[in-house]
C-alpha cells in the first residue's frame, strides 16, 4: 500500500489482535475497564493515531472492495460489537466505521426480534445480513443477544441456550470458510462508568431520547450479564472467530483499539488492486478516438 | 440548532434549492457543466465550506433521527443521484454522505435489475429501499434508470416508458405525503470531462477496476442520453419532488452543492430533540440509588 508502513501506529507495543484476544482462563474481573492494553500512548496520542488510522482504513477498504470486484478474491470482514448499554458501540460506528466509504460498509443493527424472526431459528435473521465479498460488515448487537439477554431474562429454555453455543460456532466456521474474517468485540465498561454516562443523558435534554428507563432495570442484572458474557467468551472464542475484550471506560482507547483490530486484520488479508481484464492500450486508443 | 446560523455558508449568494432547481423551459445545453451557480467562492473556499458543512449535516442528521425515535415526527430525506458514468456519484457518497453517522444513512445502489426484479413492476425493488422515518436515504442510481437507459437502449416498449413517467410522479407524491423530502440530483458533466476521467482510470493501475469497456460504448450514445434526461426533467420535476441539475465538471462544487441542498432541506424540516416521555427527576433518583 502506497506509503503505508507495516505497523502503522508505533505506539502500539503489541498487536491489538494479540493483546486483546480472549485466551484460556480469561476472567472479566481481571481486566480493568479503564486500562489500555497494548497501547503506550495517552489520550492525545490516541486521538492523533485514530485520525491517522482513518486514512489507512479507508485505503484498505477500497482495496478490499476492488479486489472482490475485479478478481477472484472473496474476502470480507465482519465486526461484531457487543456491550452493555452506553459502553460506546454507537461511537465506534460513528468514529471508526464512519471514516470509511459508506459504499463499502454493510451495517446491521439488531433490535429485539420481530414475531416473524422469532418464528425462525435465531440465526435466520443474522444470515441475511452477512457481508458479501469485498465488504466490511458491522453488527451492532448480533446473534450473541440470543445467549446473553436470552439467558439473563430467560427468553429461551436452558437446553435451547445450550444448543445455541454450538450452533454459533458451526455458523461462524462456515462464514470463515467462505472468506469472512470475523472480529468479535466485547466493549468492557465498568458499572460505575455506565452510571455516569446514563446520568449524563438525564442531565442533557438533547440526550433524553437516548435514555430508556429499562436501562436502570438492566443495571440491576449486571452480575448475571457478566456471567453470561463469560460463558459466551469461553464457549465461542475459537481460532476461526476469536473474541476480543476491549476496555471501554476510556472512549478514546476503545475506538482506537477497534480501529487497530480492523487495520491488523486487513493487513493480514493484504487485498491487492485487481489486474485489468481488458486490453488497456486498446481501450486507451478507443477512448482517445472519442475525445 | 446550537450555534448554527440560519445561512451556514455565507458564500452562497442564493439558496442552492433555488439556484439549481429545474424550472420551466430548462435546457441542459444552456447550463455550463463547469459553472458554479449560486456560489461566490472558488475551490479553496468550497473545500473549507464543505468541511464546515459536515459538522452541520451530522448534527441535523442526529436531530432528524432523534425526532423520529422520541416523538411523532415522521420526516425522512431521500437523495436521488443520477448521472453519466464518472460524473462523481461515488465521490458524493464518500465525501458528503460519508461525513454523517452511518447509523442514520440508508444507502441503496441500484445495478442492472435481476431476473426476479424484472418480473415485477419497475418500482417494486425501489419501494423496498425507501428510507424509514428519521433516516437519510441515498439512491445511487434509481427508478430513473428505467426511463433513461431503458429508453436509450430500448429495454422497454415506448408505451411502457411513457407509462412510467406518470407512475413515478404518483409514487413520489405518495412518498412525500408520508413524510419523505425527495431531492433529485442530476450531476451534469461534459463529455470532454468524462473522457479525461475515463482516461485517468486507464492511466492508473489502481483505477483499472473502475473502468468498464462498455463505458466507451455508452459515450457514443451521449446525445440520446441527454435527450432522455431532458424528458425526465420535464416530465418528473414536480413541486413534491423537484429535480436539481448540479454542474459537475468541478468536483469540489458538485460536492458542496449537494451538501448544501441537504442542509437547506434539513433546515426546512428543522427537526427538534424530542421531549422525554419519562419523569426525568424520578429517573435521576432511581439511577443515583444504583451508583
Amino acid at each position: 500500500m502506497c506509503g503505508m508502513t507495516a505497523k502503522s501506529q508505533a505506539r502500539w507495543t503489541e498487536d491489538a489482535l494479540t493483546a486483546l484476544r480472549v485466551g484460556r482462563g480469561f476472567r472479566l474481573e481481571n481486566l480493568d475497564p479503564a486500562s489500555t492494553p497494548g497501547y503506550g500512548g495517552g489520550k492525545k496520542d490516541g486521538e492523533k493515531d485514530l485520525a491517522a488510522g482513518l486514512d489507512q482504513l479507508a485505503e484498505y477498504q477500497e482495496r478490499l472492495y476492488a479486489a472482490s470486484r475485479g478478481g477472484t478474491a472473496r474476502d470480507s470482514v465482519l465486526l461484531v460489537l457487543q456491550a452493555m448499554d452506553s459502553a460506546g458501540k454507537g461511537g465506534i460506528v460513528r468514529h471508526v466505521v464512519g471514516g470509511v466509504d459508506p459504499q463499502g460498509i454493510q451495517l446491521a443493527a439488531f433490535k429485539a426480534p420481530t414475531e416473524d424472526e422469532l418464528a425462525h431459528d435465531f440465526l435466520w435473521r443474522i444470515e441475511k445480513r452477512v457481508p458479501g465479498p469485498g465488504l466490511i460488515g458491522v453488527f451492532d448487537r448480533s446473534h450473541y443477544e440470543d445467549v446473553l439477554i436470552g439467558r439473563v431474562r430467560g427468553l429461551a429454555e436452558p437446553e435451547e441456550i445450550e444448543r445455541r453455543y454450538g450452533a454459533i460456532v458451526d455458523f461462524e466456521r462456515r462464514l470463515t470458510e467462505s472468506g469472512t474474517r470475523i472480529i468479535k468485540v466485547m466493549l468492557h465498561i465498568s458499572p460505575q462508568e455506565q452510571g455516569k454516562r446514563l446520568l449524563d443523558r438525564l442531565e442533557r435534554p438533547d440526550k433524553h431520547w437516548k435514555y430508556n428507563p429499562g436501562d436502570v432495570d438492566e443495571r440491576s442484572q449486571w452480575p448475571a450479564y457478566m456471567a453470561a458474557y463469560e460463558t459466551v467468551l469461553r464457549r465461542t472464542s475459537t481460532d476461526d472467530a476469536p473474541w476480543f475484550v476491549v476496555p471501554a471506560d476510556r472512549k478514546w482507547y476503545a475506538r482506537l483499539a477497534v480501529q487497530e483490530l480492523l487495520l491488523e486484520t486487513l493487513e493480514q488479508i493484504d487485498p491487492q488492486w485487481p489486474v485489468a481484464s481488458f486490453d488497456v492500450d486498446a481501450e486507451k486508443a478507443r477512448l482517445t478516438a472519442t475525445l
